[in-house]
């Protein structure tokens, strides 16, 4: 019999609790393994009378499971970089095995902790903390290890993508869709991690830690959020062709690593843009393999717990083989990649200005845009007027980052330029 | 060091040759493991010499490698029933870890290869027997462990989904399309493996083995292929919001399972609906975890290469752990369920008939339909006339398929319909 304890009976823990429960004799069929709940701490007595929960089998103190000789395996889904680092810090030191749904923990101390669990032999699961119920970590991990991965790119923010369905098939701006989102539980009160990307970049950081070997700082990513997406950018794309997704996106060039987290035209035909609503997708592109694309619900509570089980499984196996212990590779760091700077990036980009609506606006906008070598493929004017102002949309040629910026901001300096103009990157090249 | 024997050296073969070769040091650095190809066996001596292969290496005796004590895993790629059957058979009496892509074996012989694997603690690998570089397998084995799965959507076959998607793209008829893929090396001379849907209907019988752990055979699929489809078929699905595809089905409903290879037609807002070329994909519902898509290269010689090393790994992983053999649960046949009639299917369907151009046409096919209760929720008439002759196309409501099987042969009888009219399944429900 393999005993696991659970940290946290939030979201996640209640349905890992549910489907280790419910699916117990699934899971023995299937895998010949006994795994019993031995242990479930949360700081909230309630919890426990709320899922049914057997007396003795609670406690409000976690260090009760991480200290109990008896369990196997610690499974942290209280979130948070404090008490929740101690926690796993403590249980690898006590030779459980580790599961963990949290990416903010492990994009902040990721190498801290593999570096521990490398010393103490200790396994240590984290399909959850990305993409939820899509099995992305093992399958870049074993699925795909005879590849060199050459780029992953990702929706991996379930509510920003939400909402930017929302925009786009009913042609709705971002404050009403983000109040869509909050009306149905798909977003927090403050959306920001959500919204800004922040979110998406931790994942982001996982996954590059897996597939690039290399250990990176959030810093290291350029990130935007979709705040400033509206819909009449998402109307044009469509027409151009293209689909707007927060994207994340890594692509190693000999030794250089790019890596950011923003809003992109992504091709309409690309199996990427029919990921819609709070699904999540990876695409990885392998030396050897091609382009992979795994698709499921990237959050919930049940979808969460499908993954954070299939580690409690793993790791079960483990113990139940009595192999010397191989602690599961997961993050490495022996990679040594610069970062890119993402201003060096080259590609097309989708430009919107609001100008006033008379003669020489173009002339003057195009000449700066010459200026910096970045030239135009198409210009349309198109939307409605608004106190003399019109939108200008231009798609330009492959430019470098860094020039569409600097010529952005003397564009917007201009005195018949109403606001700061968007710049959206259009990301053909998916393989 | 773990040392490979690899039994055949045709596409996969050379590809998987390849890829152990030249990322040994990038598998090494990922898994810690040191992978040697000890020896390679084809009959064909000439192979050897195409891809570089070091004297001593190769061998035309698949027996040196089979009874060959260094060896620890022996990877069979030499396909068909016969002399597959005793290689596999004879290298797990001699304790070896085995990997095949033999699809056909599987759907063939399974059974019987598993039980034995079993008896003898013999760990087989067969993620390349379905989606060639798509970790699939894996993923349904570990990755969604936690669930039952309640349905599976495949895009299995890559020649089939090539030809579908030129007819689609290219409005070109099945015959020319088919040329193309032949020309291209899509499709074999005799591509009636691949068009019928028997190729398809082997992976299906694989991922019925491990989702529903349960024995099926071939004969207890519905297999139907894409030669009578036309043009008109797929450009008025496409007016309706429907993309037709070869679907691979199986859906378990009570304690019963429904197994079918056939062109269905699926929205074009599904994710399916965006897998085209030669691209496969698998949908699966998970009762945790909802659905999920894995999307990738179904063939080739890297990507299946691919999914073989990964095996290798895998297996090699457990060799070095020295723990407890166990047998990586593959292909379960302990679940009894009864196979669902296939002709009690309750969906909406496509009609075709080619009718003469007269008047009473319709009110006599109407007639029959509503005999046998089949409500049409569309009626049109489109396409050119040829020798007084027009096509009738309708969508029906839910209807039971043997009634619409039954009422179709009676159609066909009438004095003024030429051929055989087209029925193609509608299907909404992916989940």
């Amino acid at each position: 019999m393999i005993r696991v304890g659970i940290i946290g009976l939030g979201t996640v823990g209640t349905g890992t609790y549910r489907i280790l429960t419910e699916n117990h004799s699934l899971i023995k069929s299937k895998t010949g393994l006994n795994i019993k709940v031995e242990k479930i701490a949360d700081i909230d007595k309630n919890k426990a009378k709320e899922i049914g929960l057997k007396e003795g089998l609670f406690t409000t103190d976690a260090y009760e499971i991480v200290n109990d000789k008896k369990i196997d395996i610690v499974v942290e889904l209280i979130g948070g970089t404090t008490i929740a680092y101690d926690l796993i810090t403590e249980s690898i030191k006590n030779k459980k095995g580790i599961i963990t749904a949290n990416k903010y923990l492990l994009a902040l101390k990721g190498k801290e902790i593999f570096d521990l669990a490398q010393k103490h032999g200790s396994p240590i699961g984290f399909e959850a903390s990305v993409c939820g119920g899509i099995p992305v970590i093992r399958a870049i991990k074993e699925g795909l290890v005879a590849n060199r991965i050459t780029s992953i790119m990702g929706i991996l923010n379930g509510t920003s993508n939400y909402i930017m369905t929302k925009m786009t098939e009913e042609a709705k701006p971002f404050s009403e869709a983000l109040k869509d989102a909050q009306r149905l539980g798909f977003a927090e009160q403050d959306p920001s991690f959500d919204v800004e990307g922040i979110d998406a970049a931790h994942k982001l950081c996982i996954l590059i830690g897996l597939a690039f070997g290399c250990h990176i700082n959030l810093d290291d990513i350029a990130i935007k959020g979709i705040t400033r997406i509206e819909p009449v950018d998402i109307e044009l794309a469509r027409e151009f062709g293209y689909k707007i997704k927060l994207l994340a996106l890594a692509r190693q060039e000999g030794n250089e690593l790019e890596a950011r987290v923003e809003p992109a035209m992504i091709p309409i035909k690309h199996p990427m843009s029919s990921v819609n609503d709070v699904f999540n997708a990876v695409y990885i592109l392998g030396d050897r393999v091609g382009p992979n694309m795994f698709y499921g619900r990237g959050a919930g509570s049940e979808p969460t717990g499908s993954a954070v089980v299939s580690d409690i499984v793993d790791i079960a196996k483990q113990i139940v083989s009595q192999g010397k212990k191989t602690p599961t590779p997961g993050l490495r760091f022996n990679n040594k990649i610069k970062m890119k700077d993402s201003d060096t990036a080259y590609v097309p980009f989708y430009l919107r200005f609001t100008a006033q609506d008379r003669p020489g606006v173009l002339s003057k906008i195009s000449g700066i845009l010459a200026r910096y070598m970045i030239s135009i493929s198409t210009v349309i004017q198109k939307g409605r007027k608004e106190n003399g102002y019109v939108p200008i949309v231009m798609l330009t040629h492959e430019a470098v980052e860094g020039d569409i910026k600097k010529a952005m901001e003397e564009i917007d300096r201009l005195p018949f330029i109403r606001g700061e103009s968007i710049q959206i990157r259009i990301e053909e090249g998916l393989g």
